[in-house]
C-alpha cells in the first residue's frame, strides 16, 4: 500500500512542476528569484503539493473552474519559503543535493567580487549578503503562494476559507520555528507537551492537515476539513516520531538526515525528553551531555542510547504512543464512509509510509 | 492642507491599534510573538493603515460587514514583518526609537545566558540566534497580515482581488529589496530605469498604491483602485525623492534619517545616479568616492555636493520630476469628480505632505 502511495503522489508531480513554470514574472527584476524558486522547488518531492490532489481527489475532484495544479504549486511554494529561511537560521549550506538558496546567493557574490564587479563588499560580508537575499527570497515566494492560490481558487466560494487555513497554519509553523530555535540554542528546556505542541505545528498541520484540507476546499469537501485536520495532526506525530529515530539511528544516505545530526544540532525531541526524564541520576549526566549538542557520538554512543532507551521503556512507550496515533488515523479514514476504492487505499498507503518510511 | 491630510490620518490610529489588539493569539505560544508585534506597531505612525480608511472614504465608506480598522491593520502587520526582516539585512539596531526586534531578541538572550540558564550558546551566538528569531517574527507578521485582512474583508466579494493585490505588490517589495541589497553591496551599478523602478516597488505601490486601493477594495469603490495605483505611484516617486534629499541634507533629528546616511550606506539614489551621470570626468571620481559608502562626510562635503548638484542641473532635473509627479498626482484627483468634499482635501495635503514633509 506505500506502494500505491508513493506511486499516486509522484504521478502528480509533473503538473505541479507545469503550474510552477506557468508562473509569469510580474516584472523583469521577478525572473530571476521566479527560476531560483522554481529550480528549487523541482529538486524536493512535493509531497505537500501532491497531497492537494489527494485531498481533492478524496471528495470526487477540483469544483469547476478550480486550479488544483496551481493551488498545488502554492503549497510547495510555501515550503520553499519556509526552507530558504529555514536554512539560514540552521546555517545549513546544502539542501536537497544542491547549496542551500543564501550559500547560492553568497557563492555568486564571491565570483562576481572575484571578477571585479566590486566597490565595497569584503569577503566577510559575503555571508551575510547571501542572508539578506535568501531572507528577500524567502518573502518573496511566500507572496507568491498567496498569488498563486488566490489564482487558483478564484472563482471558488472557498478562496477566503483557504487564504484563513494557510494563514493559520503557517502561523503556527512560525511559532513552532521560533520554539525550536530558542530551544536549540540552550536557553529553555521544554516539557513533553511543548515539544508535542512543536510537532503539530512545525509538521503535522502544515504538512499533512494544510494540503490536505486544501485539496478538500478546492472540491465540493468542505465537510473533510475538520476530519483531514485531524488525520493530518495523526500523521505528523507519527512522520516526527519515525522523523526522531533517524535522526539518531539513521542511515547516512537519508536525505538530510545523517545517523546522529539530531545529537549534533541538540534537538531537543520527543525521545531525548523521554529518556532524561526516565533516567535514574547516575545516567542523567551522561545522556544530557550526548543530547546536549556539539557532540560527534561513537559507535558506542549510540548502541548506548539504544540499550537506554530500551532498558528505560523509552522505545516502548514511543512505540506505543505510534501505533495509537497510527490506529487513531486509520480509524478516522474508517469513518469517512463516502471515500472512493480508489482513493482509500492511497490514504492508507500514506499512513504506512509516514510510520515506516526509512528517509 | 497638510495640517487636514495629517489629522485626518492621526484620526484613524487608535482605531488601528484597538484592532492589534483584538487579534487573538492562536496559542499560548502566540502570545509573545502578538504582543512583541503589537508594541512595534504601536510606535510606528500607522500612515498606511490610516490610508486604508482614507482610501474607503473616498468611495463612500466601508461595505456592510467589512473591517475597515482589520484591514488597516493587516497593512501595519506587513509593515511590520517587512521592517523586522529589513533590519536584519540592515544590521541596523534601533528602530522607532527603541532596539530592532532581532536585536532585542539577541539582548533578552544576553540576559538569559548571563542568568545561567544556558547550556550551549556562546556569546558569539546571540546575534545570530536573536536574527533567526527576527526571521520568524517576520514570517509571522505576514501570515497574521493575510488572517487579519482575510477576516477583515470576508464578507466582501472583492477578498480574493484584495489578497491578489496584496501578493502581487508585495512580491514587488521583496524583488525591489533584492535589488537594493545587492547595490548596496556594490555588486551592481544600476540605472536611472532600475532605480525609478526599485522606488515604484519598495515605496510608490506598497506604501500608497496598496493601502488606497484596499481601502477602495474594502468599500463600493473598486473603480477607484486603477486610479488610486496611479496615484499612488507618483505619491512614490514624491516620498522618494524626498526621502533621497533628506537622507543627505536631512536634519539629525529626522526619524531614521540623520544628515549624510545614505553616503554612510553607499545607497543608490537617483540624485547620486544623475550626478554622476552629469559630472565631467574631473569630478566624477570625487563624487564616486563620497556616494560610495563607508564615507563620514565632512561639512564641506555636503555643501561641495549641493553646489555641484546646482551647477550640474541636478537639483533642477530632479525638481523638475518631482513637479511632473505632483502635476500628475492632483491631475489624477481632479479627475475623480465624485470625490466628496471632505476626502478631497485630504488627499491634496497628502500629496504636499509627501512632497514637503522635512522628516
Amino acid at each position: 500500500m506505500i506502494a500505491d502511495c508513493l506511486a499516486y503522489l509522484e504521478s502528480k508531480r509533473a503538473s505541479i512542476v507545469g503550474a510552477l513554470a506557468a508562473i509569469a514574472p510580474a516584472s523583469e527584476e521577478a525572473r530571476d528569484p521566479i527560476e531560483r524558486v522554481r529550480e528549487f522547488c523541482g529538486r524536493g518531492k512535493m509531497i505537500r503539493g501532491s497531497l492537494v490532489f489527494l485531498g481533492a481527489a478524496a471528495c470526487g475532484g477540483a469544483s469547476a473552474g478550480v486550479d488544483l495544479a496551481g493551488a498545488a504549486a502554492a503549497m510547495e511554494l510555501f515550503q520553499a519559503g519556509l526552507l530558504a529561511h529555514d536554512d539560514i537560521m540552521d546555517r545549513d549550506e546544502t539542501r536537497r543535493g544542491a547549496p542551500t538558496i543564501h550559500a547560492r546567493y553568497a557563492a555568486e557574490l564571491r565570483g562576481s567580487m572575484a571578477a571585479g564587479d566590486s566597490e565595497r563588499v569584503g569577503p566577510d560580508d559575503y555571508a551575510h549578503v547571501g542572508e539578506a537575499l535568501g531572507i528577500c527570497l524567502g518573502d518573496f515566494c511566500y507572496f507568491e503562494a498567496y498569488a498563486a492560490l488566490s489564482r487558483a481558487m478564484a472563482p471558488s466560494p472557498r478562496l477566503g476559507e483557504a487564504l484563513s487555513l494557510c494563514s493559520k497554519v503557517l502561523g503556527e509553523v512560525a511559532v513552532a520555528q521560533m520554539a525550536d530555535v530558542r530551544w536549540g540554542a540552550g536557553a529553555v528546556e521544554p516539557t513533553e507537551a511543548q515539544i508535542l505542541a512543536m510537532y503539530r505545528g512545525k509538521t503535522a498541520h502544515y504538512s499533512f492537515s494544510l494540503p490536505l484540507a486544501i485539496g478538500a476546499l478546492c472540491g465540493e469537501g468542505a465537510g473533510l476539513v475538520g476530519p483531514f485536520y485531524e488525520f493530518g495532526e495523526r500523521l505528523g506525530i507519527l512522520f516526527q516520531i519515525r522523523d526522531d529515530e533517524l535522526g539518531l539511528f539513521g542511515p547516512t544516505a537519508a536525505i538530510g538526515k545523517e545517523q546522529g545530526s539530531d545529537l549534533r544540532e541538540g534537538k531537543k525531541t520527543l525521545f531525548r525528553a523521554r529518556l532524561l526524564a526516565a533516567a535514574p541520576d547516575s545516567e542523567r549526566e551522561r545522556l544530557a551531555a550526548l543530547f546536549g549538542g556539539g557532540v560527534e557520538a561513537r559507535p558506542e554512543d549510540f548502541a548506548y542510547i539504544r540499550a537506554a532507551s530500551e532498558r528505560l521503556g523509552v522505545a516502548r512507550s514511543i512505540g506505543e504512543m505510534a501505533r495509537s496515533a497510527e490506529a487513531e488515523a486509520l480509524g478516522i479514514l474508517r469513518s469517512l464512509a463516502a471515500l472512493g476504492s480508489e482513493i482509500r487505499p492511497v490514504l492508507e498507503g500514506l499512513v504506512d509510509y509516514v510510520t515506516r518510511r526509512d528517509r
